[in-house]
């Protein structure tokens, strides 16, 4: 996996340039599809049930769903996740809305593809609990209403599968996409959709440099090749008091994945979309509102002490990020045999 | 509160009358609503929000479905529900689909109405985890989106308060309900709907003497006023193994609120419509299979060894409660603001 780092140091002057030629493009109706896992609606429905499905879980209490809440943020607006008996996770739980257009996955990027992220929740201890993903896939059999629809997204018999469940959750996450935000719409062409504080607060962001890396559809960096990670170096600029007051580098990020020093604190850059929905904000939940947030990542990453008008302008900019969330129906889930769980 | 025990100790002498008399109801198509929380669409929207909404715990983990899963069977699929900090229960969780139907709510039907109800898990310590009812409210009022909601569902600014939150939630179970199984359409004048089997089991569920409590169109007993529960002694006959295996007397029961020893081992008598979907059953979670409850139930309450194939009969009958779920669009909930939780 190769590591674009390009930005982070001279990410100031890059800013620059990046203002001149901001490209502003409005986020596609549909998310990647890779090759290996066409989109079918059998898989979407299945993938769905499995989303939803807390047996997925040791003791049957968490789901994706569970700090993955499609019914807001796609996050679960804690500063870190709690998972199987009452644990908590070390990270921010990232949004699941558009994370399709992400070329990696985890705040380490540690996965390259939502499939493979899919696989490492149910069997982290914290998380799901789960002893391992054979032990995954044994409580998945074990809910003999789930054959016929894993039969029906993949056929065979032997379709019940972790591969498969991961293709089907995978499949679930790429309709999770939230266009049509009044930004898109004013990138579109409706001149009308932002209004004079929201555009001042949208030349602010480019002019600013936060674009230099929150740049492309998704304001998660430029569009690069599956697997291929775009990571920023957070925080590049140390020498300031919200380094300390935030923890932001108790957390090495990436260097837990690689063992590399290079990698240290190290992390993917995350979407600007829906932030109305998702905070607390940072990789460990730290940073409440996003004023705050837009004051630190100016500071740290750009070395810039912001104005108030400047951060009122960047957060109206940030809040017609928020898209339409499409309208979801509840999937029924199939019966428990009364002894799944202990 | 009135305790009906007429059953009680005679259940066989009655269950023989019964049997010949069986009167079999389908479910209705809408449940009863009372008078001082007439059903809205504006409530229902908004007690839908708030019972998804697992920011009325204390961590932000626990939301009334969590518990009461509307996806599956209005439970957990455990033998004891999990609350806040991974804590568990020591009841199994009652189904919420056709509660809406129970003249009391919990096993010990301690609250009268689904409002009451909704009061409940909120503040329990082991449940939801918040201090108190205002806590609960004031974190409610702490999420600003919420306003208009029960703006639009009450009237008034003063309108979100912990009654209000109760009615909505109430009034969103009260759409709750499955009509429309095979049993209801085969009562209904649908001859076709059953095999010979179930009809067997429907007659053996009745000869038997199960219906003598198991009455009604939600096989939760009699049709009562509101706040009058339906009480049975379980087990009724204690000479058994049954007992001891599923540690059937450990729980006081309704004992437990009263405090009144002639209330010692008394439950309010459960539906049993979708069975399929909640298992493990009992009021301690403790019985694994359907044929297995029916076998406990047989001999605890009416001192019967039923042979297999009546057990399998009445199973199968038992599965035919199963009715049709409402299709449900999954709520919007509004966002967090960052500090609403530590």
């Amino acid at each position: 996996m190769r590591i674009f780092k390009i930005f982070s140091s001279a990410a100031m002057l890059i800013a620059s340039v990046a203002s001149a030629n901001a490209q502003w493009e409005a986020l596609p109706k549909q998310a990647p599809v890779p090759s290996d896992n066409p989109m079918t609606a059998e898989k979407v429905e299945l993938g769905k049930m499995l989303y939803f499905d807390p047996r997925l879980s040791s003791n049957g209490t968490v789901s994706c769903f569970t700090c993955h809440n499609v019914m807001e943020g796609g996050d679960d607006h804690r500063p870190t996740s709690i998972g199987v008996h009452g644990q908590a996770g070390g990270r921010n739980a990232p949004t699941v809305w558009n994370a399709a257009f992400l070329s990696t996955q985890f705040w380490d990027g540690r996965a390259a593809t939502l499939e493979d992220q899919a696989k490492g929740p149910p069997a982290n201890p914290i998380e799901m609990g789960m002893a391992n993903l054979d032990a995954t896939i044994e409580r998945i059999k074990n809910i003999p209403g789930y054959k016929k629809y894993f039969e029906n997204a993949f056929g065979g018999a032997a379709s019940v599968n972790i591969d498969n469940a991961a293709k089907a959750i995978a499949s679930y996450e790429r309709v999770l996409i939230t266009p049509n935000s009044a930004y898109d719409k004013y990138v579109n062409g409706d001149k009308t959709a932002l209004n004079a504080k929201q555009i001042r607060g949208m030349e602010t962001f480019a002019s600013t440099g936060c674009i230099a890396c929150h740049s492309g559809a998704n304001f998660s960096g430029p569009t690069l090749p599956t697997g291929t990670g775009f990571f920023q170096l957070f925080p590049t600029y140390t020498n300031n008091t919200y380094v300390t007051t935030y923890q932001l580098m108790d957390d090495v990020g990436r260097m837990s994945v690689t063992h590399d020093q290079k990698d240290k604190n190290l992390w993917r850059v995350p979407t600007l979309r829906n932030l109305v929905y998702t905070a607390p904000y940072m990789h460990n939940g730290m940073v409440k509102t996003m004023d705050e947030a837009v004051r630190v990542m100016a500071k740290t990453q750009l070395a810039k002490d912001l104005t108030q008008d400047q951060v009122s302008d960047i957060v109206a900019f940030l809040e017609v990020l928020t898209g339409e969330f499409p309208e979801q129906v509840m999937p029924r889930l199939p019966p428990t045999p009364g002894d799944l769980l202990e």
